[in-house]
């Protein structure tokens, strides 16, 4: 397929690559700035433009990944004078309907990308929905060719698709975030000594659900334990505060369970 | 090493499986009830008892691996009349002086240890700590004999490692926990789509710092997306509330991070 690209970061670029592999035609790059539409068709070797005007007019489909605030008005200026055009975003927390077009759709791939790490698309679930049965069948293609995992998708589900996604990819690193803090401060001991362990938490996973994999002093509501560690933390309300509902969150969980 | 196990839970069989297949003896194993004594003595083919006046006396080391708040009580027992036996525990979050004999010590394996699953024990991080400089010495030999990653560490910067994992572990579960209901009662999707994100989440780890690695809306700072998943928690006023406060704690932690 032809295929524009809109935007330059880390997600357009990580599936800009994934599609020219697989032999798809990236036919143009927009970006806002000159820098950026340069350096990502120089990895893509393809033209570039940071006019939303000279837009080339070929594609079969418009990939915009932007910024959330930044789809819209780049949606309608796409879609502006352009009713044929399939234009569709990459966003996990927008609606489809910010796309002015009755050919829109979405093409939502879960990952958490760094610009330091290069992903495997193929690995990737790739969330998809379309306003019109042509599209969204044309949208399935393109998602199946890069990634194995492909499942359509409403916006509704999305939003707490992604609600769901913050927690367990965001939230989890702000967890890892704050051992490693805690360790850089008292530990006397490299945050490297964690890895083992947190590979462990995610790995488990793959065989328990994570209220079977509950462990820690919370889930066994040992208030000796519970009632030292927020003494240690003593000096940092915030993290205080935080471990202190999550606490509870996991010992409200374990009573609920064990009631059904 | 001859070996007396004081406990018969999941930390005590790992280890216990652990020792006797690099080749140490187990000499007995005692439990507060002859079910699980008897259970975990079938495993590794030893004698096992339930009296604490009958524990075996010829042992190089007793190792106490059992609920904190019962560890005091049985480390006394176990002392009382031995001075000479070496008496260590295995507890993250107790200091080496709840056990009231010169030849104390402590290994903490550092692991989230459920029943359903075998874990390696040579890739999990031990922490070893003993009064006395031959003890410590003997400790760190049996401990290197199960494990590649042994460290000597006090009492008083286990606790905070402890604190770390329980973040790193316990409350990261916790964020995928709540990720599974979120899917459970809206998304439309089953949770294993989240396992890619998840394994992502913590492989970056080895190549990438916590900070390094956040991504999201609250890095970000992207207060329409995180408005709106405040609003689509407004019937879960706890995790609406841990939402709120982990977005907050990686906001401030970026703006230290960028002062800096």
């Amino acid at each position: 397929m032809k295929i524009v690209l809109v935007g330059a970061g880390n997600l357009a670029t990580n599936l800009g690559k994934a599609l020219k592999r697989v032999g798809h035609e990236i036919v143009q790059v927009w970006s806002r700035t000159e820098e950026s539409a340069a350096s990502l068709a120089e990895v893509l070797q393809c033209p570039h433009t940071v006019a939303l005007a000279d837009v080339a007019d070929e594609a079969d489909v418009y990939i915009v990944s932007v910024k959330d605030t930044a789809l819209q008005s780049l949606a309608e200026g796409l879609a502006d004078g352009h009713p044929d055009r399939f234009i569709i975003h990459t966003a996990g927390s927008m609606p489809m309907n910010v796309i002015p077009s009755k050919r829109c759709g979405v093409l939502y791939p879960m990952q958490t990308f760094s610009k330091q790490r290069e992903v495997h698309f193929r690995d990737i679930p790739c969330f998809v929905e379309a306003l019109q049965d042509n599209d969204r069948q044309m949208l399935m293609q393109l998602a199946a060719s890069v990634s194995d995992k492909v499942y359509e998708l409403s916006s509704e589900n999305r939003k707490y698709l992604h609600l769901a996604a913050v927690f367990c990819c965001n939230f989890a690193n702000r967890c890892f975030a704050i051992g490693e803090e805690l360790l850089r401060e008292h530990g006397g001991v490299p945050f490297s000594v964690m890895l083992p362990l947190i590979d462990e938490t995610a790995r488990k996973l793959h065989t328990l659900s994570p209220q079977e994999a509950q462990t820690g002093p919370a889930v066994r509501w040992d208030t000796n334990v519970i009632d030292k560690h927020l003494a240690l933390l003593s000096s940092a309300p915030d993290v205080q505060d935080i471990y202190e509902r999550l606490s509870k969150s996991i010992h409200d969980d374990k009573l609920r369970f064990e009631k059904d």
